[in-house]
């Protein structure tokens, strides 16, 4: 089951479209059978970002944000960039109190998680967040976000939700309720599902 | 806990770079409280995609495929573009045969699911296929895909495989599961979670 092929050689790299926020690149390949490929990528993502269940006595927090991609109103957790020097958990701490108003006292790192790995290099850690108090950041955010609070016990309805239906907050979700769930409340959320 | 803002006004929508598969567009929006924003995304996707979690006996099949964009080899389940004028299930079975040279004889579509709604609007189906036969399809792979057969008694444990990791995948894993695990085999998956 571990049989690999070698990785295929890389021939090239070029920037062949730019915006703001986007740098296409077109890599030129050569496997180990000899056959060549150009295949088409976004720019290597400089910083991992970071996505927080936070837990709020018997709740969850989630936000409702707009999605300009699908023009839409999406249900999830609060999450964004880390910023250049922060680390992981100070990056959580400071998307909870810009997003949701509140800090942790406590974090666990669940997993970290890549999208659609032959097209972006993102990657976004998950975090459980609890035992938070009261404490706001400043945000950017055009509009003040939505805030939700979903109790625990039915936190699996949640993927009931049309508007919850990411599928880094999919993976967050059911993860968490594994955690939550666990009275042992081990370190490594994925040593839970031996 | 159903609260939500006016959508905002798209003012305008410009591609602003573009390359054989990507198409970066910039949207000014006015946001219901006159704040105005510009924002970059990709091209509203034409067609969705489909992934497929195909139970052989007591197994389940994956592959190893290169990612170009973590170049590294990843572990996922196979999946691909609905063709136009596809249905989700011919998509399914279509890629099935191509990637893992069997075909279907029943399929339960799981869910769908976004990435990131604020740059990408694709979406992907996630069906669980069983009842399988051996049919292969012509696919155009650049080197032949690494098949893997993984117990379902275990199949938690995929989530500590370290090329493992992407949040489409390991939804599709944990919802899997509980269809698995569940022996009413209800229609809609997510209605397990109440």
């Amino acid at each position: 089951m571990n049989k690999h092929h070698k990785k295929p050689e890389i021939l090239n790299v070029t920037t062949i479209a730019r915006s703001r926020l986007f740098n296409i690149e077109s890599v030129e390949l050569k496997f180990s059978n000899g056959v060549q490929r150009c295949y088409e990528r976004l720019r290597p993502a400089r910083y991992e970002s970071v996505m927080i269940v936070p837990v709020l006595g018997d709740d969850l927090l989630l936000i409702r944000e707009y999605a300009v991609a699908t023009e839409s109103y999406e249900l999830g957790f609060p999450k964004g960039l880390i910023d250049a020097g922060e680390e992981v958990l100070e990056a959580a701490n400071r998307e909870l109190m810009e997003e949701v108003g509140f800090a942790a006292r406590q974090f666990e790192l669940l997993t970290k998680l890549t999208i659609s790995p032959a097209y972006f290099s993102s990657q976004m850690n998950i975090v459980l967040a609890s035992d938070l108090y009261p404490q706001t950041g400043e945000g950017d955010e055009p509009e003040p976000l939505i805030q939700v609070r979903w109790p625990i016990a039915d936190m699996m309805a949640l993927l009931q939700q049309p508007d919850f239906r990411e599928a880094r907050n999919i993976s967050a979700l059911f993860l968490a309720h594994a955690v939550l769930h666990d009275p042992l409340r081990l370190h490594n959320a994925a040593s839970r599902f031996r």
